[in-house]
């Protein structure tokens, strides 16, 4: 051995040579920098709704509406055309004084105490760390699902967790995993408590003590090496923190979801998720090289991660959609890009929705993708402009009057039919001038009009403001959510046919007020298919639950998607709103599989979060539900 | 539900409006053209050695060497400057006249018989579908490392499989798994018997029954779908019958592994298998998107499969890097491209490697990364060279001295510095340009010289009839095997130099006759590092045990990789070779993960191929396996 370990040294010089040979040394050192922590938020987010306390629509007296705070595009402009096009569109009076007022909070349930685990966790986390406060519980149990928010609004949550914990390191989440097994508790990761899924809800029979992990606080950058374009981060790291920290390096995780200001790595990880540039930076699978995770049949992680490898079926692949099944991801090993050195933004109008897709399936075979491209439909196009401020000025109006003119009159457009593609454009000079140059060859190939940079970069931020949205309806009486597949090229027009359609039957038939609002956008371009983004709303006012209604019309567009060759998730997951559709999208054999792998994993179910039907579907709410 | 269907059959009939609006059926249907069976390989392989039985290189009495056959493109010319600059390098005697006789075949062990198992096997296969003829046998018990072919050309394998099977249908996997499990046999899946990690070989305590899968009579295409660019194709298939078959429809899959005309479908994903072309269509992760394979927990199938997916942990990402353990896999939809519109090849000449790698660097960050590029250390340079045939005629001589005059004497590149890269590039003729147009401007800072395209051609053909070599080594008492790795950008040169200084050094330690053979170049490109690939051999007459020298030295390269950052494998795999290193790369908790997965999935160790030491590590042999 001491013969070897001579010979190491000397070969250590050698090496050390090479590098220096490459001078990378001034090039960020090939070494991995450590990175001061990142800033916790001292952004306060609600609790009631989505996003930061600050922000929400406002219906002013006048029927103007607003988004306070100073966050967004939008914020703080005054919207006169969204609630009279909103009302139009559901056929209702959406009005300032025909207000749902919400009842939160909700009365919250008493938590089950165990002193002994109490006792046991005291022995390691400070008191600022452990939470049994009836708000941070209730928080903790539900995601961003309409039920939910409705639930905690107007009505309740039935089961919340226990006792809410918040490690601030590894180590203290393998002893939080020791000491819950031991006691005989359930345990429940938390990211950004963002999910659109049921996935943190808990089932209403979950008799054991059940402590959340709130994993907020592990938000540190670990190190970046730059020349190898790899960071470690905690899991509980928020999208905003791991941009504002890499972009102090230069550096872009480039992974951008609409959540991407509240989710955590940890939960992209959780739930598969996939970010708008996917294009350019990949998905979260393409994104995470080597993920750190405590089980608790131990610690699954690796002393070295290289750029791509066969070593045996990897156990990382085991958390990806694990939905908190498995166990606490704590860090993540990810690839990051230089801050790109050009952002551009285009959009363009087609004639319909037909030609919009013909140009996206065209421009996905050239080569030259940019990092995101959507089609929104005709619906969505219109919604966009009702969330333009007042024109200021004659000539903003004119301007404005002028391009209609364009569009309409002199391209013979139907503003009933036409849509709207919105682009971004990242990369070197030479990469985004090739992009821009192909993709205005597909769109004039498809009849499709230059609309400019300012409303593609405009449509881009709106995605962030108008998450708001959904709250704003709850508060006029309409229930409103968001729902999302894939599917093939072939079929994605039909399927949006049939599920816009069927939405509007299941309407009719259930006898629900007005009209539904259903709008789609083709939101991300695969060789092989196009994922597809649905909104979908009823004005609900005397409807006696308007949760249930709203839960069988999804339930019928799943029923359609998936009749049309869709998938059950292109990205949200499955938590347990899906969990019923499982057996149509796997086999028996595959669904046993994933039975035996989790009692492989997780004997004792300590991982309880009962997602994805993993020990068999689980009801969620009962008749208490509601309030009365 | 009656209801539910009338509304079902309205919106069917709007979404076969919308394809036949598109105009689709013309161009390829949007559906699944069920495509007519792949031709069975009428080309026999050679059971004592590498590829095709016709093609194998031989040393003629005046010591030029010719590849045999006509496959190849050095296939027939004789090649002069051989077997000298070998001889040189190796700095051994390698002649004609001094030749290491095979003793091919080996004495087979006896086969274990079971008759019910038989019986029952007779229950649903034809007579040609069994076979316990001891020399298909034998090909069925060992893949391709030197080891194997060493052991079943100059020793003797201890313990062989008892029985072969040729399944011809999925149904007929699911009965040999039922019939082998009831009786308590081992199975093992065999696809093109290609690996390089001991993956197929035996443990030598193996008391049971060995049944191998011949998977190859599974090869048909089951299905096209060019609008989607999807396939669904049997795991049987090799790639050149995949090539073919999609050729036949203007697609390809683009996967290109070096053993890409035996190796099969089902065999890369259960190696986690890379080609040449990766940066194009993707790794085999990359490239299949659903996996169907037979399991003792049932069969893991999806009815339809999207282009991608959140749906839990999908069962699928357990077969890719299974290596035999888990179970068969059957078929798999793949994602298939178009054939490239443009097709072309370059070479560069850089005055070292260096500066080849900082080029391969800065190309890879330019995002106009070409289907392939590799940099060629000096030595594969020169054997590159060595490879060329007797230039004919005096204008051929004066071209080829002329040009080693430019690079040598007008650009001052030392011939003992100099290095090589070879690029393909796959696309559309303006993705190409744009590519070429890239590459240049990057090699030009980096002192590269144009080398001209025949020679980047050449060099990717070469990759195929250079799989010979080893062969004729061995013929020639040299010891030779390939292995590779994956390693950070900052480490590779570094890792490079550790490991043949490390070679260098044990082959002198160990007193091996002559100077080792060591080459290695740069195969594949990550924005977060680099693959390697690695040569070594060496002259082993009258040395008493060269496979285990040899295994001595490649163990003692794997140290070096490991220490410098390098990965335990880039494609090649775990199998048995590596299976001491695991505990060095995962840790003990993710070790604990993987044994519990293969406990729930197969309790009863029915796939008994024990790679990656999945049940602990196993003995392969034991003094018996070299001949007396």
């Amino acid at each position: 051995m001491d013969q070897v370990r001579g010979l190491r040294s000397r070969i250590e010089r050698a090496g050390a040579n090479v590098a220096s040979r490459l001078g990378w040394a001034s090039r960020g050192g090939g070494g991995r920098t450590p990175a001061p922590a990142a800033p916790l938020g001292d952004e306060e987010e609600a609790l009631d709704g989505w996003g930061f306390k600050d922000t929400r629509f406002v219906v002013k007296p006048d029927g103007h509406v607003t988004l306070t705070g100073r966050r967004y595009n939008i914020s703080g402009l005054d919207l006169p055309k969204l609630l009279p096009w909103l009302s139009g569109i559901l056929q209702a009076p959406l009005a300032h004084d025909n207000r749902n007022v919400p009842h939160y909070p909700p009365a919250v349930p008493a938590a089950r105490r165990d002193e002994a685990l109490l006792e046991a966790l005291r022995g390691f986390l400070r008191d600022d760390q452990v939470s049994d406060d009836p708000l941070v519980r209730l928080r903790h149990g539900h995601g961003h699902t309409g039920a939910e928010i409705w639930a905690i609004r107007y009505g309740r949550l039935p089961r919340v967790p226990d006792l809410v914990v918040f490690p601030e390191a590894h180590a203290e989440v393998e002893r939080l995993v020791e000491v819950a097994h031991a006691r005989g508790a359930c345990l429940i990761p938390f990211g950004g408590g963002t999910n659109v899924t049921d996935a943190l809800r808990l089932p209403v029979d979950e008799a054991r003590v059940v402590v959340v992990l709130d994993m907020r606080r592990m938000n540190k950058l670990r190190w970046v090496d730059p020349v190898n374009r790899t960071a470690c981060i905690e899991a509980g790291a928020t999208g905003r923190h791991i941009a504002a920290e890499l972009a102090k390096h230069g550096l872009t995780l480039g992974h951008e979801p609409d959540s991407a200001e509240f989710s955590t790595l940890g939960g992209w990880i959780a739930t598969n998720a996939s970010g708008m540039k996917k294009n350019r930076y990949g998905n979260i699978e393409d994104i995470v090289l080597d993920v750190t995770a405590v089980t608790t049949r131990g610690v699954i992680e690796r002393p070295a991660v290289g750029p791509r490898e066969s070593v045996g079926v990897n156990p990382k692949t085991f958390l990806f959609g694990s939905e908190g099944n498995i166990g606490v991801i704590t860090s993540a090993v990810v690839k990051v890009w230089p801050l790109p050195e050009v952002k551009r933004y285009a959009s363009v109008i087609f004639p319909d929705l037909e030609h919009g897709f013909q140009f996206l399936y065209d421009l996905q075979q050239s080569g030259a993708v940019p990092a995101s491209v959507r089609v929104m439909d005709n619906t969505q196009f219109h919604f966009g402009q009702a969330l333009k401020p007042a024109s200021k000025g004659l000539a903003a109006r004119l301007k404005s009057r002028a391009e209609a003119l364009v569009v309409t009159r002199i391209k013979g457009f139907d503003p009933h039919k036409m849509c709207v593609a919105t682009v971004v454009f990242e990369g070197t000079a030479a990469e985004v001038a090739f992009q821009e140059r192909t993709l205005r060859a597909i769109a004039a190939r498809h009849g499709g009009l230059q609309g400019g940079a300012a409303n593609g970069e405009r449509g881009y931020q709106l995605t962030f403001g108008i998450a708001y949205i959904r709250d704003l309806a709850f508060e006029h009486w309409a229930i409103a959510e968001s729902f999302e597949t894939s599917v093939p090229w072939s079929r994605a027009l039909e399927l949006y046919e049939r599920v816009k359609r069927r939405v509007e039957l299941e309407h009719e038939r259930r006898r629900l007020p007005g009209r539904p609002f259903f709008t789609g956008r083709l939101t991300q371009v695969y060789s092989t298919g196009v994922a597809m983004y649905f909104y979908l709303g009823f004005y609900a006012k005397g409807v006696a639950d308007p949760v249930a209604e709203y839960a069988a019309l999804e339930h019928a567009a799943r029923e359609e998607i998936l009749a049309s060759g869709g998938t059950l998730s292109h990205h949200h997951g499955v938590g347990k709103i899906r969990q019923g559709f499982l057996d149509e999208v796997y086999s028996e054999g595959a669904r046993a599989v994933i039975r035996e792998v989790k009692r492989a994993l997780d004997p004792d179910n300590l991982f309880g979060a009962s997602n994805h039907g993993v020990r068999g579907a689980v009801a969620l709410a009962g008749e208490t539900e509601q309030a009365p």
